[in-house]
């Protein structure tokens, strides 16, 4: 594949697919702020802050898009259900910082170090709550249905991500259980529902399916990838999150895989919490880069990415359509 | 009120009412189990422990009944309803304990002792989307806007309750609306849908609604006084969890309002987290009993217990709806 053309064509694919849906992201940004309203002051602010924080909005994006690649005929369903996307999304996000510890989220100290662990778990449940009552507005069974199950899926690999710390000889299979649980999941619903939610026939509301799952998996493969500096030397601000959180990534398998004996040792200290030093950081990267982890797990995103537009292929040709295959390229250019 | 008969007639509500619907809690407890499966081991584990660690099935036998009284044609989807209620319950508890750093739950150590407070908060979440996916299956729209309401008013008290912490003037007017929050709404919305998935009438749906409210009312505040011996000199096992938790509850906010300067002083000192000795519980339970607080947080929730009762006037006459009314004797009675 040029890469030089593409990049052209799709550098600007988050921002194509935002502009041609703006007034739909309008009216969901006025639910999200609606609808976390409570007399509680805390609520409010605390999430707020996590929703206002400089969040993409991707997902609720996606399942904006896929009602209107599915030719939506009404889209205030379609808002209440990208605003309950979103809901999910930012309760695990709070939950996630309790439960990993981060202490930085989209370049800002986390909620809960700034209102304390117990409001980030109870607000958490507020938004997760709010969600459900916002999908009952769109009078489908079928999106409730599908969402309540992405969720329980969530969590469930969440445990499963817990479980497997210190398995640093996780099998690949495990990792992509994992992360198409943990990530794919919430991708798969807000693609599928939105194509439940325009009504569309079981044929798109498959392809649309099979597309957020496929686009999850990359979307995740790149962050992982990311979190060691991709492949380039120049270093993002958001390094070293997964390492410091001693978190079993692809490219540490891959890297630690294909490491010398003294290579898996450094990689069986470094990610343990208790003797992982400050260090470690600089040498994981130049592991992961020299062993070709990273362009290894890049190109598995881009495998996914292929197989995500492909799936397009019985929904019609729209616009929509054309700024999710779009997006589905930029997440993974996005690590080049 | 003559206590004697009251107390041989509803002795045994809870066990008659359990006895009445033996088959449909059978079949609930089996959904129970079913619906915490996972290959994740840790979720069947550590939701078993807290599922099977004795809860009394309180919600979800008022939400049988509630259908029962309401004449229900058909039991599966309320078995459904009732077993989504009663995880709702369980994840508010793993929840509760890791906010409340609870170390013992139902006389065990709090599942967040024995797996960690991640796994808990991430067990709660996966069970509160099984219980999304269940009410999907009652197939009733309602059911899913009344539980997901309530389950945002139940964590909106649960951060109130945060915000209250040490605020020992709390007026009475927010303490009730902290428990009608966190207690009572889901009392309320187990017997309300419990009437809904009966498709009864309006006025009895209203009416299991109140019921179910005011039953949740007299509930908490039984709670709070019993955490501190109730008013007799036998302390049960569960004596001072609120009170090293330093909660803010009736017994304690009328027993700081009726007291010296010198039971302020102390009241104020012992319900912070730093300043509380061993030694303060004793003084505590002595001043809420020689204060009358215990006896009337005792005498505010019967009042709630009649109107809970009149409230199912509307109901046609059953052996469901006399078993309700018991159980709402009943619920005060134990405080005796």
């Amino acid at each position: 594949m040029d890469a030089t053309p593409l990049t052209v064509q799709t550098e600007n694919a988050f921002q194509i697919l935002s502009g041609l849906l703006d007034d739909d992201v309008q009216s969901v940004e006025k639910l999200l702020e609606e609808r976390a309203a409570s007399p509680v002051s805390v609520i409010p602010n605390l999430s707020g802050y996590i929703v206002s924080a400089g969040g993409k909005r991707l997902r609720p994006l996606i399942t904006l898009a896929a009602a209107k690649a599915c030719q939506a005929s009404e889209m205030k369903p379609v808002h209440c259900l990208a605003a309950a996307v979103e809901f999910i999304h930012t309760a695990t996000l709070l939950h996630d910082d309790v439960v990993d510890e981060s202490d930085l989220r989209r370049g800002k100290p986390a909620a809960k170090n700034v209102w304390g662990n117990s409001a980030s778990i109870l607000v958490g449940d507020f938004l997760f709550a709010r969600a459900f009552t916002l999908m009952v507005e769109t009078g489908r069974l079928t999106v409730l249905d599908i969402l309540s199950n992405a969720s329980s899926v969530i969590a469930e690999g969440e445990v499963h991500q817990l479980a497997v710390q210190g398995q640093l000889d996780l099998p690949t299979e495990d990792y992509l259980k994992i992360i198409e649980a943990k990530t794919a999941a919430l991708f798969e619903a807000a693609a599928e529902s939105g194509a439940v939610c325009a009504d569309a026939p079981s044929e798109h509301v498959r392809a649309m399916r099979d597309y957020g799952r496929n686009l999850g998996l990359a979307f995740q493969l790149v962050d992982d990838a990311l979190d060691y500096g991709g492949t380039t030397s120049v270093i993002g601000k958001t390094v070293g999150d997964d390492f410091r959180e001693c978190k079993i990534t692809l490219p540490v398998v891959i890297a630690r895989r294909r490491g010398s004996a003294e290579d898996r040792e450094f990689w069986d200290r470094a990610l343990k919490p208790d003797t992982q030093t400050s260090a470690d950081l600089t040498h994981a990267i130049h592991l992961i880069r020299s062993t070709g982890a990273a362009k290894d797990t890049l190109a598995e995103a881009r495998s996914y990415v292929e197989i995500a537009k492909k799936a397009l292929n019985p929904v019609p040709a729209s616009e929509f359509k054309q700024a999710l295959c779009d997006l589905a390229d930029f997440c993974v250019d996005r690590a080049y």
